[in-house]
């Protein structure tokens, strides 16, 4: 049984659940004894443990002479010591342009096979994985398991399986008989699936694996070799998910540079190198605006971008002040607001909110919140594994940023202990008070980070304009809203969407608007300056191949 | 019976062809009394000719206040004397927006309607359109009329029906239901269909409807405003099938700005101002390579492209000579190599060719071709009706230059008479032979228009190598290859549709490697630099809206 047999249920049934965009997941998200095993969340932490410290080992790939490696985690402050691969830029694009011959030539059958066994693969990696994505981004153990393991293969998977429907949607032959009076002519159409050539996928430090995968699955379901380019201070999880890939590869005969893992180091960046080489003709980018801008103004690419946005909250009115405050504080302390999904600016009318048919102040709205955040980053479990720890200084630095604009400090960004890395770069955010108007300057950037601000409005309308102009001129990923007034949820909805931003209304328990899940959330939706792309818009995989036609007389 | 109602069963059958790419015709293609009824030619020309030496009459849109045009006919040298509104580029975009504010929120549906109305409409203004077409280009009357008629209207219904299909392949709601241990946390989804706003439409002087429409009713079915923009030399054709468009819409209660003509002339150009307003999102333009680089190099907007290459044909061997010179003849001298799809390089090895198991020599074979070219263009009734007329004197001057490159001349443009239009500017093609090497950079350019060049190679491989290469740098978006070898066949298609040339082989006979049939052939294939866009790939759809998800807790 070849391998796209042996995987074609669960490719068909992750095809329909594209379509049903109900929840659907094929990785199971909690890391339990009874999903993984018993052993494996130990024999995870000690595989990572043991790759710490050395060159990094396991890569199937060419040219594996020079290595070097930065990586630093926030929870001890200490150097990993991991050293990865490191080549010229034109080694790399020769290595990706022989393999690129080999790809090309295969089947869209085959190809999905072989993704979806690595898939597997990686599944048994997971812990592993986790691990290394803790020790990278800073993220919580629980979110590092998720998000790098279950939740980023199924957007792999999700990216496989509407890469395959996008290359067979279409017949491959068909004959063309055209009635001309009295004959007919007939022509033996085909139509062939050219992929582009090389693609680069770009990494950012936060979400080395979750950001990637869709790019990376792809790039290959569609035919095209991968550069993969993770950011310098994340490289291991991403690393591991690449040798995953390269031994699945390379058990079926092809050659592993197919998905070519590539790293850099401060001091010698070789994104630009790659991204202005003409054999390079797909990037997708994950990462700040500044570059995105630039990677986004190359010609003669391919370009998919996911930057950064000005998140909103909108509070207009609720059922249950408290929940929603405590939900509120959740999303803006998981992984200290390092999601490019988590709200920054929370608009609130000066003449308060309606709260289950009484109306609550604004000052009392602003203590609910104040005192939610407490609650949750003073809690001595929950504090520090929703904060997880800062990824590096310089959103330290930028939360002493925001507390010297002049804003009034409604909350200070205290130090947090994590009792099992008592060195832990962990801190509650800081939440500011801004003046819709006089302030705007001010909250109309992207604060990156621990760092919200309540924004002091006229009234809901003043919000939504607000939220609305931050999207269109910024960019939004997200907007949370919150109103029991249909005519209103109406209003935010049609305004929010018509600037880009998905809007999650009236979330409280277990489920935040950071939140986009794999088969049903299209994860930035390309039509606001936060990025061009969408996970998993169909448009994501099409500009990947064309289809170019033959004809011969039947 | 609303419209969408009433046009459903065509709606869906037209998807249904888009899938099958069999031979599918929803506009009869012969000028025919049986398809047109009696009277339709010699109305439409009436019509044609009422509307010569004035402003013209029946757009219902905005601001019509100044007026001008240019337009002179290849027939007849004169001026049309037609004056089109012109308006400042910044009145224009606001009638635009103003428009969007109300086709955005109408239904896929409603749109699919109005726009199906409106092609049934334009149907009957095939004859005008065509008889206007042939004044502003220099078609033929045949091709006029399919082109600009029946192909267009075919077109714009592919445009139509794959622009629904996207528009409703994922569900507009779902309820998410994730498990959570002992809890469900249920969502109920939504997804808006949010299109990007103003699309600006740019046609070229030689196929001012086929080229334009794909676009037009691509930005329209998806909710976008549209401004028209078509080349000044070409208005009027474009203008009755906005006339048309407009009458539906307001027919049925809409702005008919939503889709607006503009027209400029060469001394006060506006396409730039255009293309430049950051309140234009999308850009179709159809045109020559330098203008085609500015907009694709346009920052923040989405690019639709159809510039130019340099097409090939590649001769190996044949079964009939003289039948496949004929056919080539044909398609280099159709509308006077003025299609973006015509054959300009014929790549004939020095060696010869195989005839039906009998060695042709080189000069024979060449000898074959000047008779194929001379024997139609000299026949008194197939000659003026296959060329047509040169759309300006540029394109004359063009084979001026071509005849002083120094390359011997097989055979030289000459005059001809077109006896029922004296003053017409119709002309054969020029002939030139080419050395593989020492004349590459000549024939490496685009010489749009009657000028073809036989390029001399060592062998097959050697043509095959140059089509490839020109392909790769130039760009192409035909390739006609003849070979009885199927060894060849397939290295020729490999390594063409590699570089994002479709292939058509071993054509004779009424079909040629010019046509590109709408339901069945991509028109350019977007992975070479002729465009990057595809007639109608899914993604000259897809980009023109996004999807917007709103969740609140069910």
């Amino acid at each position: 049984m070849n391998l796209f047999e042996k995987h074609q249920p669960e490719l068909m049934k992750a095809i329909s659940a594209v379509h049903k965009r109900e929840f659907y997941a094929h990785f199971p998200e909690m890391p339990s004894a009874s999903n993984y095993g018993e052993s494996a969340n130990d024999s995870g932490k000690a595989n990572f443990t043991a790759m710490l410290s050395k060159n990094f080992e396991g890569l199937l790939q060419s040219g594996q002479k020079k290595f070097a490696g930065e990586e630093q985690s926030p929870y001890t402050l200490k150097p990993l010591g991991v050293n990865y691969p490191v080549n010229e830029p034109q080694e790399i694009i020769s290595y990706s342009e022989k393999a690129f011959l080999q790809w090309k030539n295969t089947s869209p059958a085959d190809r999905a096979g072989i993704l979806m066994e690595a898939l597997e693969k990686i599944k048994h990696k997971f812990f592993e994985i986790a691990y290394s994505t803790m020790h990278t981004t800073g993220q919580a153990f629980m979110m590092s398991f998720q998000a790098s393991g279950p939740h980023a293969n199924d957007r792999a998977l999700e990216a496989i399986a509407l890469g395959y429907e996008e290359q067979t949607r279409f017949p491959d032959n068909a004959i063309w008989d055209k009635p001309m009076g009295k004959i007919n002519v007939t022509l033996k159409k085909k139509w062939k699936i050219i992929p582009r050539g090389i693609g680069l996928v770009i990494g950012c430090s936060t979400f080395p694996v979750w950001n990637s995968v869709p790019g990376i699955f792809a790039n290959l379901i569609t035919g095209n070799s991968t550069i993969v380019k993770p950011h310098p201070a994340s490289v291991l999880p991403i690393a591991i998910v690449v040798i995953e890939i390269q031994k699945t590869l390379a058990d079926n005969g092809f050659n592993p540079d197919i998905c070519f893992l590539t790293s850099d180091t401060s001091e010698n960046l070789i994104s630009k190198k790659l991204c202005e080489n003409p054999s390079v003709k797909l990037i997708d980018f994950t990462g700040g605006p500044v570059f995105g801008e630039y990677v986004e103004s190359l010609k003669n690419k391919i370009i998919f971008t996911e930057k950064a946005g000005v998140n909103s909250a909108i509070i207009d009115s609720v059922n249950d002040l408290n929940l929603v405050m405590q939900n509120l504080a959740f999303s803006l302390s998981l992984y200290s607001g390092q999601m490019c999904t988590a709200p920054q600016n929370i608009f609130i009318p000066e003449e308060g909110v309606n709260n289950n048919g009484k109306k609550i102040s604004y000052a009392e709205t602003v203590t609910s919140l104040i005192n939610s955040i407490k609650g949750l980053t003073t809690h001595p479990k929950m504090g520090f594994a929703t904060l997880g720890a800062v990824q590096n200084e310089n959103i330290l630095n930028r939360i002493k940023e925001a507390t010297d604009t002049g804003l009034k400090i409604l909350l200070n960004s205290e130090k947090v202990t994590n009792p099992e890395f008592p060195e832990s770069r962990t801190v509650s955010p800081v939440l500011l008070e801004a003046d819709a108007n006089k302030d705007k300057e001010i909250f109309s950037k992207e604060w990156f980070g621990p760092i919200s601000m309540v924004v002091k409005t006229k009234n809901s309308e003043e919000s939504i304009e607000l939220a609305k102009e931050l999207s269109f001129k910024k960019g939004a990923l997200s907007c949370a809203a919150y109103s029991t007034d249909n005519s209103m949820i109406e209003k935010i909805e049609t305004e929010m969407t018509s600037a880009g931003a998905p809007v999650s209304f009236n979330l409280t328990g277990p489920i935040w608007v950071n939140q986009h899940a794999g088969f049903s959330d299209f994860h930035v939706t390309g039509c606001n300056p936060a990025g061009n792309a969408s996970f998993t818009n169909p448009e994501f995989i099409l500009k990947r191949f064309s289809l170019v036609g033959v004809r011969i007389p039947a």
